[in-house]
């Protein structure tokens, strides 16, 4: 790239610090955490071909870059402080860069957060982000809190994104209409940040559906020595998803990623306090199952209650593919 | 990647956290920053074929992967408190991973921190770091700092990165005990923590050289609204520089990169309080030059003390090779 190029980069991306004491230009950004306060880091890495599709628009793409390591954030409790970007481009082309930055830094300013600084170099289309957050001593919410007994509640209408995932793999039709709304859950998924916030102190363990319900359920799990029991019948479903197949459905919903929904347990009779989280932020709650001893591994209740075999279901491994 | 190249990944560099409060396997690490103090962030993204050649040892990139972020923290005058680490890798080489994570970590023992975060995938082999520091508030090393009259300094002996470069490129030929000490100086910097802190409330500004002592010494300049004079004479030199023609030392001192000393700024008459520190730290320190205004842009005089045409001399940049 030559220095023109560098300087257009500059010019979509390079904003004066609000909230940060010191932003992009120097050899660090410099942040003022509140003192006391726990620091949550997160990062991603994002490779074209493999977690974004080349012909993808810009600023979905830069909207998702952001709201996929938010994601993480929300799903420890914490309140975002700012981010980094890396990123390497083959060329710099006004097209891409000026709807991916505005795709971009609108979810930034909706959480008002900056983008403090950051790395551009040639190369092919990579995105690197590190999201940095706070979160009082010992009310982050981790994967290691589930406890026997606990209920297992999911936030929004997972599955629908991977409704999208299937029709550009060729394995589903969707109209348009439903197309457009399936490839709006899986392009633009919301951090479900001020769910996070309200849930520290009542969830006592939480993880963001990034690579398909039951494998993000099985951290969970691993983590806190438990075991767990879902019913497909409490599955929150909206027309989208309702209109599937049944098999499809059950696919979508239990091995769809790319949602960025909460998954997370809170302790049985938390209904009502959750249920009012839901009317404050604006974000739908549904109990989906509950928390069993270890020994009870994880199975999934049917329509009819009988257990399914999980064995017939494959993951959604970005990795795999 | 397979699940079984994922768990060769993590066995290399997953290790139980001894300072975080929560390290790899969260949806976010946990760090406790001393209270009160300023978070200093700053992130590099290093391709392969751009920043480092396919050849290089792993056990070398892992290391200057590491050290150009800590670099940055070193001229913020940042103590360094964790870092995430963020791999494309076209796939799982165990012959890659195993040299690579003990290089990069063997750096972050030595500064006593640790890889908090991460996220590994297939793609174009790409190294994404973002490390974090701390620093009292007020005390950041800034480039906007230097002041007319401060004198300018420069640690250890740049310049000998470059002549590795000028090797690989071709145009240099050197013996093999002086290719090597080139080449450990491109491979393996040492990242100046250690003189970066104990500059803190004595250097005006800082900067480190990564992409040519001229370029870099334009950036605290701008900053800081001065302009400076650098005298040859005073250039640094050991053995393996001093051997070489009068003009490839004036290229590799002004315009090679890659050496990541510090460049600093400190008030006339600091010498004796920067020999100690030179003393102390082990870095040696020479005074190369000094602030001047703005008006007088910037100047380097030969050893006869002359100015010489600065535009025969085309900085080293990455971006454009």
């Amino acid at each position: 790239m030559s220095l023109g190029e560098f300087e257009l980069i500059d010019r979509f991306f390079k904003r004066p610090v609000q909230r940060a004491v010191l932003g992009v230009g120097d050899d660090c950004a410099l942040l003022q955490p509140t003192p006391g306060m726990q620091l949550a880091v997160s990062t991603d890495l994002l490779v074209e071909g493999r977690h974004f599709l080349s012909t993808v628009d810009p600023a979905r793409l830069g909207h998702k870059a952001l709201a996929v390591n938010l994601s993480d954030l929300a799903a420890c409790g914490a309140k975002p402080l700012g981010f980094t970007l890396s990123l390497a481009l083959p060329r710099a082309d006004e097209r891409f860069l000026a709807p991916f930055a505005q795709g971009l830094l609108a979810l930034a300013d909706r959480h008002q957060i900056e983008l403090v600084g950051g790395d551009t170099t040639a190369g092919p289309l990579t995105i690197g982000i590190t999201v940095f957050g706070e979160v009082p001593p010992g009310q982050a919410l981790l994967r290691s809190g589930a406890r026997v007994g606990d209920d297992i509640w999911v936030s929004g209408w997972p599955g629908e994104a991977r409704l999208a995932l299937e029709v550009f793999r060729g394995t589903l039709a969707l109209g348009a209409e439903d197309f457009a709304q399936a490839r709006l859950a899986m392009e633009c998924p919301e951090p479900r940040i001020a769910l996070g916030l309200a849930l520290r102190g009542l969830a006592t363990a939480a993880i963001d559906v990034s690579d398909g319900l039951l494998g993000d359920l099985g951290h969970v799990l691993r983590r806190s020595g438990v075991g767990a029991e879902l019913a497909l019948a409490r599955m929150p479903r909206r027309a989208l998803l309702a209109g599937q197949l049944a098999a499809v459905q059950r696919i979508a919903w239990l091995t769809g990623g790319d949602d960025y929904e909460l998954l997370f347990c809170a302790p049985e009779g938390a209904d009502a306090a959750l249920q009012a989280i839901a009317t404050q932020t604006g974000v739908p709650l549904h109990r989906i199952g509950q928390v069993l001893p270890r020994g009870a591994g994880l199975r999934v209740l049917d329509e009819q209650g009988s257990p399914i075999d999980l064995t017939q279901l494959a993951g959604f491994d970005h990795f795999k593919s």
